[in-house]
Parts: structure tokens; C-alpha cells; sequence
């Protein structure tokens, strides 16, 4: 696989000095075009052996080009606050946003080989790793990002001849270390996981480039004209159609009937039984989150449900059962500027508790299958792939020790329409209600196709809904408070 | 994730009645405008549990369809000619053609949710086989397929009710079996295992579609429904934009350096020489083929070159030293009607040697990347695809115990020059030469770009390209004879 790079190429001193201020100009120039329109970012992953010059190389770039507007990780070891949450949140929060360019010197490709590499994991596992990436990396590409992919290759002749050479010079002798030859050892072994990793990631659309890495001029030339090139291309990319995806369409409804219609929301819950049940469920609550197990655990809350469906009511009576320090609530409404330059996953990404906390999301990522679809937020594809995106957010989660409970707060058209006039005439809860609530109520058949295909599709085995009728706000907040208690339970 | 099929659904017979005649003829007419357009065939999958109605719903669409234009496959045991072959292949062998229906009851997802169910293979081998799974019907879908995948689900009660009542009744008595009711004992590790396996592999674009299987009305409305409207869609969708692909665009050359020009064609070797060595290898070879470990293997071998490189000479070198019945060769021209129906892998798949054989193919599936890139035959997303098509399409041979060897063979553009002219001027090698090799020639370069993008991204560890210096035929005839041994006893 690495024969190309392997040939010795290499670019004369003259060649390159003729050659770098045009293309240095040209890169700047890309980067500001990018910086002005914020349309995309760029992810340049820059991997392969050591002492392949990847450092080198990420410097280099920086140097080039306006470094203000670049980001560059290394892979150092992962942060205690990055060891509690799923192996992707690192990457996450490094992501660069549009406009941007981040550069990833190792990035998600580093420990799946590494791991490999020391017979750690075999190759079942192996892939199950790589295809998680693939996965990332198609997200990434169907939020519009460029990725780049370069591996930094040298053949086993160069590289022994490089750490020889090093070695040699008395200046240069403290780069060499026992380590470098230790792995230098492991190169074979190296190469082959590398090249299963390379073929199994290498996509039409972020393919792997690689770069042989002997003569640093011909790499960086390589490097930088590739970039050039690439970031030109998207600045005149038309924009998309929207595709029509086939199997989109509506399934046929024969009976009229559905998931929502089916729940009896006459369940109901008497004062007394529900002071006792509260108190009951709470204090079994509070025990939980005490216990020693839950340490290596977090609770990610999921709630939606149409306005009005009492969310709030029953967010509050969690929250008053555990230590306001554990708990974090995100209430969900447009995003930020920051967030929109980003994937839309990436606001829910950066509130993710560590272990031993939970997180209450008062409206969720299911945003983008529900509102976004029905209000036309987005395309067709979008939610249509959003729905295996989800899947594969809530597996990481449920991977790292993450208890995942989503509550669907059901309450029927009439009992909706009581609690808006309800708000609507009380002074203290005028706040509450809003033109746009009025305007999604006119909606609620497309909604109601939208919560079923939702159901359907991401109720799955590691994250179930809970669909709670909330006709009668007792006997909803009891329910989600057992099933919340129920759910810890099973896991510790 | 089944609660949306356990809710009872079910449609009266008379508003069943009254629907089915005029579904029946629009069912027919969508058959016959597919069957005269030729545009896409539809694939439909039809899983879930023993006794949800899977055959009885394959065969009401015969019955409702016109049956000559339906082929309709179960999951029998394999076969000796299928099990000596890739797991995939017995469903390539089955896949409609463009403008037909094929009906799968129990398909590619058999085999890995009965393993798995069993306990046999663990979720990491589950996973991979998944993924395999969602790569090829991926492949199905860019090749223009519509692809149905329907699920049918009972719960634990309903199923348990129905094969109660089938023992009740004299009639149906002989349809339940011991087997039915140790298959009802493992329902929920079944229903947990196909949770995971519905979750990974719901695309976008080929989403499960979950049917309750209780009232039979309503399922075969269901499935007859859906299948129109997706029919429709597709005869309705306007023909897809050409897509630009990122990535796609020539990496630059900085150096004019690559690896077809640091081949060193003037390696020679003389008449002695190639006697001896000829003989050597042929007898070597032979004996390999007789080889009793050789029972386990098959041989594929692929040839590629330019035009006049040497490929029949070198292959029939090969075909001296074996019995011609272990061996096939396979020359690829343009495809038959028949092959065009399907898609470009097609044909390689139904030419794949059993266990103990050898398959020779001159020229091979690498065209996609090669003419047909350079002609413009399909589009550049078509070719950016087929590099990771390919190399899974090998990876499954390599697992299946084949042993895989390709040769590029490499003539300089002077030397082809000599033996075109040679061909044009002997009358017994006129008929080797033609108007699209001189075409072919006047774009050396193209094609110099796409056998090194080719090679660099196909040359893998499971299957290595093998570069041959051909400007000297005896040199690489030999080269190729030795290479072919060595492969073979590698793996023996």
C-alpha cells in the first residue's frame, strides 16, 4: 500500500524557494475566503510514524498561514476530565468551527492502532473502532466539513537511517531515545495495522493522502498545495440539491392507529398516594446518587414532549431530590452563534457529565428529527441520517458508563389547549406561553408522525424511551421518577 | 424499538376488500412501467421471527404481482457450490436485475443474528458482520437499487397465542414443531440481538420498516402500500446530479515522480535463463495445485497492463502448468446486456472459483478505476467509491481462503509503439490490434494517473499488487511464475 511513497521524492531547494511565496500568498488568501464566508471548516489529521516530521509539518502550516484562525492538538495523554466521559468527547470539543482550520497532530486514529499495534485488541475490535471513526468522520463530511487525512510515511531503511543520522549529530542526539528505538522494532507490526486501518477508512470522500516523509521540502510542498487545492474547491463548490432520499417517505397509516394514540392518559394519581410516592421515589433517588457505584457512572435525562406537557414540573422534582453541585440542566432553545458553526451534536457533546453526575437535557438532539424536520429546518437527508447519528452519540454515551433515560411527556390536544389558556390568563405564567406555542399546536398531526417515526427509530435496546402520560401531572412526575430510580438501579 | 409494532394494528375485511382490487392494479402497473424502463430493480427483505408471516407474505405479492418478473430466494442451507465460495456470494448470485423484484425471506441478516442469538459469535464479530452487511447494500443503493427491508414483529404474547393456536386446531397441528417452541424459549435473547442489528443497519436511505405480524389484512396492506409508493417514488425521481467530490481531485506533482516510472524496465534475461527457470517454476507450480492444503484455498489472479504489455502470453504460461479443469480464465470485454442489468461487481462474483480452483481474469473489475474512469464511462463518485467497493470485495475472497494475486504489467510507451506496429503489420496478430488501442495510447497520461491512484489505493495487505517489468518478455513471464509460487505456499 505505501509503494507510492516510497519512491524518494523529493523538490529542489530552488524549486522550493521559487515556489513557497506564491503558494504562501495563495494560502493566506484561501484561509481569509474562508474566515469571510464561514461556510465550512477544515480538519487537516496529520498521522503516521514517529519521526515522520508531523510536528514539523502542523508548525509549518502555522507558520504559513494565519495562525489566529488555526487550532492544533496534539495527542497528549487524556485529561481526568476527558478519562469520565465517552473516547470521542476530546475530539469533540477540539473540533474547529466554520471558517476555521484545526489540525490534528495523532487524532482519533491514534489509539485504535496503537492499541492494535501492542495486541491489546484484535482485529474484531479493531474494525469496530475504525468504523466508529468512518462514522465520525461521514458526520463530519454531512455537516459540511473538508477532512483532510495525510499519513506521514517512511520506509524501514529511511526511518532506521533517520534516527541513525540524528544520533550521529551531537546536536541532535537527545531526540533520539530508547523509545524511538523500541517502536522502530515494532515497525513491521506497525505498518500492517496501519495499512488495515488506512483501507478501511479510506472513503470517497475523505480518502487517505499519503506522503512520503524523507525529504521535508517535497512534504510540505505536498501538504500545503493539497490544502490549497482543497479549500479552493469548496469555496466554488455550487451548493448542494437536496436529495430526495427514497425510503423517506411516510410509512402508510391503514388504521389510524400509533404509539401516542395508544397510551390511556386517564391514568391518574390521587394527592395523598402522590405526596407518598414523591417522598418515597426521591429519597430512593438521593440514596442512589450516593451510592458508591454511581462513581463510575453518570445519568444522561433526556425530556421532550409538545409544550405544555409539564417537562418543568417534573425536571423540578428530580432536582430537588439530589445535590444541586451534581446535577447540570441544559434547556434547549436556539442555539448560539458558537454552536451554530458547529455539528449540530456538538451542543449536547460539550454537556455531557462526568462520572458521578447527571445531566437533565429539558429538550434534546431530538430536536433535529422533530421541530427541524417539521418546521423544514433542515433537509430531508439531514433528519434522515440524524436518526442513526443518534444511535451512535447514545451508544458512545452508554460505552463510557452513561445511564441514558428518555421521557416522552404525553398529554392529549384538549388538556394542551386548557393548560395554554390557563397560562395565557395567569400573570405569573404568561411567560410561558408564546406565539410559537400557538403555532406548533396547529401542527400536531405532522408532529405526531414525527414523535412516532422518532419512537420507532431510536427506542433502542441501550437507550429506551419511557412514553409518560402527563394528562394528569401526578401520576406523570411519579413515573418518570420510578422509572428514572429503576433505570440507575439496573446498572450499579 | 418494536413498541410501534405491538399495538395491535389490524384493518377490517371489508375496507380490506374494498382496497386490495385497485392496489393490485397499481401494484401491476408500477411492475410493468419498472419492467419497460429497466432503471433500478427493488430488493426486498423480508425478516424477523419464525411464524410472523414471512413466506405468506412473499408469496401474497406473487400472487398479487405478476410472478415472471419475481424472484423470490429463502434461506435453505447453503450449498456445496455456495459454502466452498464468500459467504456474500450465494446473494450475488440471486440479486434481480435492473427492472425486476427480488424477494429475500430471511437474506444477509440470517446468518449473523442466528449466530449471535446462539451465543456462537460475541458482539465485536457481530458488529463486523453488520457492517459488512451495511456496506453492501450501500453499494446496492449507488448502484441504483431500491432496497425494502421489512421487519415483522410479534410480542412475546402474540406469538405464544398463535402457536397455541395453531396446535389447537387439527388442521395447523403439524406446523408447530419441538424446534418452534425452543425457538419461542429464546425470544428475548432474539429480540435483543435483533434490536442491535435493526439499530446499526437503518440507513437513511434504506431504513428498516418494522411491521406488526399480527392481523394479516393489515400486514399485507402494509407491505403491498409501501412497496407501490416506493416503486413510484423511484420512477418519479429525477435523474441525480453529477456529484462533486471533495476529495477526488489529482493529488500535485511536485517531482514528476511515480511508481510506474521508477520501475527499471531494462531488466532482461536471456533465452537459457528463461528456459530453465520456466520449467522450474511451471513444475513447481503443478505441484502446488496437487497440493492436498491446496483443497482449502482457491486462486485468483488478475492481470492488468497497458495495451501489448504481455498479458496472454504470461497467462498462458500459467495455464501450461496446470490441468485445464482446475482452471478458468475469464476475459472481460464490455458487458452483456445481462451484466449491465446488475451491478459492475456482478460479474466478477459469478466467476469466482470453488475451493481447490484457479480463476484467471484478464482484465478485471480494476476497469472501473482505470477506462472507465478515463473514458468518463461512469462518474467521479461512481470511481471514488469503487476503490473501497473493491476492497472489500476482496477482503471477503481473502476471508473465504482465497488466495489473491494481481499483476500489473508495465511496457515502456516506445515499446508498445514497436509491437503495435509489429501487430499491424503481421497478419496472424492483426486481429490484436485496434482502433481503441491506438485511442487508448494517445492518453498514456490519464491513464498513468489512474493506475497510480490504482495502485496506491488497492495495493493491500490482504491483496498486494505486484508490479511487473514486462518491457522484456521472458523477465516478466518469469517474474510473474515465481510470484504466483510464493503467494501460493505463503498461504498453504
Amino acid at each position: 500500500m505505501f509503494e507510492s511513497a516510497e519512491l524518494g521524492h523529493s523538490v529542489y531547494k530552488s524549486a522550493y524557494d521559487k515556489e513557497l511565496p506564491a503558494l504562501r500568498e495563495a494560502l493566506l488568501n484561501a484561509q481569509f475566503d474562508m474566515e469571510t464566508s464561514k461556510k465550512f471548516p477544515v480538519i487537516i489529521l496529520i498521522a503516521g510514524l514517529d519521526g515522520a516530521g508531523k510536528s514539523a509539518t502542523a508548525n509549518t502550516l502555522n507558520e504559513w498561514m494565519d495562525p489566529r484562525f488555526i487550532q492544533t492538538h496534539g495527542t497528549d495523554a487524556p485529561s481526568d476530565e476527558e478519562l469520565e466521559r465517552p473516547h470521542m468527547w476530546r475530539f469533540w470539543r477540539q473540533l474547529p468551527p466554520k471558517g476555521r482550520i484545526g489540525i490534528f497532530d495523532g487524532s482519533w486514529y491514534a489509539w485504535p492502532i496503537f492499541e492494535r499495534a501492542a495486541g491489546r485488541i484484535k482485529n474484531p475490535k479493531f474494525d469496530q473502532a475504525l468504523e466508529e471513526v468512518r462514522r465520525f468522520e461521514q458526520m463530519l463530511i454531512d455537516e459540511g466539513a473538508v477532512i483532510l487525512k495525510f499519513w506521514m510515511h517512511l520506509s524501514r531503511l529511511a526511518q532506521k537511517r533517520r534516527l541513525k543520522k540524528l544520533e550521529s549529530d551531537p546536536l541532535t542526539r537527545w531526540r533520539v531515545t530508547e523509545r524511538d528505538w523500541r517502536h522502530f522494532e515494532l515497525y513491521d507490526t506497525f505498518q500492517e495495522v496501519s495499512e488495515r486501518a488506512l483501507r478501511r477508512t479510506s472513503t470517497a470522500e475523505a480518502p487517505w493522502i499519503q506522503v512520503e516523509a524523507v525529504d521535508s521540502r517535497y512534504q510540505k510542498l505536498m501538504v500545503g498545495k493539497t490544502l490549497l487545492e482543497q479549500i479552493r474547491l469548496r469555496l466554488n463548490r455550487p451548493a448542494p440539491q437536496p436529495e430526495i432520499i427514497q425510503a423517506a417517505a411516510a410509512l402508510p397509516d391503514l388504521d389510524g392507529r400509533n404509539i401516542l394514540k395508544s397510551l390511556d392518559l386517564s391514568q391518574k394519581l390521587g394527592r395523598p398516594d402522590y405526596e407518598r410516592e414523591l417522598e418515597k421515589y426521591q429519597g430512593r433517588l438521593n440514596l442512589l446518587t450516593r451510592h458508591k457505584a454511581f462513581w463510575d457512572h453518570n445519568v444522561v435525562m433526556v425530556f421532550e414532549g409538545v409544550d405544555a406537557a409539564g417537562k418543568g414540573g417534573a425536571i423540578r422534582r428530580i432536582t430537588q431530590a439530589i445535590d444541586a453541585r451534581l446535577c447540570h440542566i441544559t434547556p434547549i432553545a436556539a442555539p448560539s452563534e458558537e454552536e451554530r458553526a458547529q455539528p449540530y451534536l456538538w451542543r449536547f457533546w460539550r454537556n455531557l457529565p462526568r462520572r458521578g453526575r447527571l445531566a437533565i437535557f429539558d429538550r434534546s438532539w431530538y430536536g433535529r428529527v422533530l421541530v427541524e424536520r417539521v418546521e423544514g429546518f433542515c433537509s430531508e437527508a439531514d433528519w434522515m441520517r440524524a436518526y442513526g447519528e443518534i444511535n451512535d452519540f447514545e451508544e458512545q454515551i452508554h460505552n463510557s458508563g452513561g445511564i441514558i433515560l428518555k421521557f416522552w411527556l404525553s398529554i392529549s390536544q384538549e388538556e394542551q389547549l386548557r393548560r395554554f389558556e390557563l397560562r395565557r390568563d395567569s400573570a405569573f405564567k404568561r411567560f410561558k406561553i408564546t406565539d410559537d406555542d400557538w403555532r406548533n399546536r396547529s401542527k400536531w398531526d405532522s408532529y405526531e408522525a414525527a414523535i412516532c417515526a422518532m419512537l420507532e427509530r431510536t427506542s433502542t435496546e441501550i437507550a429506551p424511551w419511557t412514553l409518560v402520560e402527563s394528562e394528569d401531572k401526578y401520576f406523570g412526575r411519579i413515573k418518570i421518577l420510578r422509572t428514572l430510580c429503576e433505570g440507575i438501579e439496573a446498572r450499579l
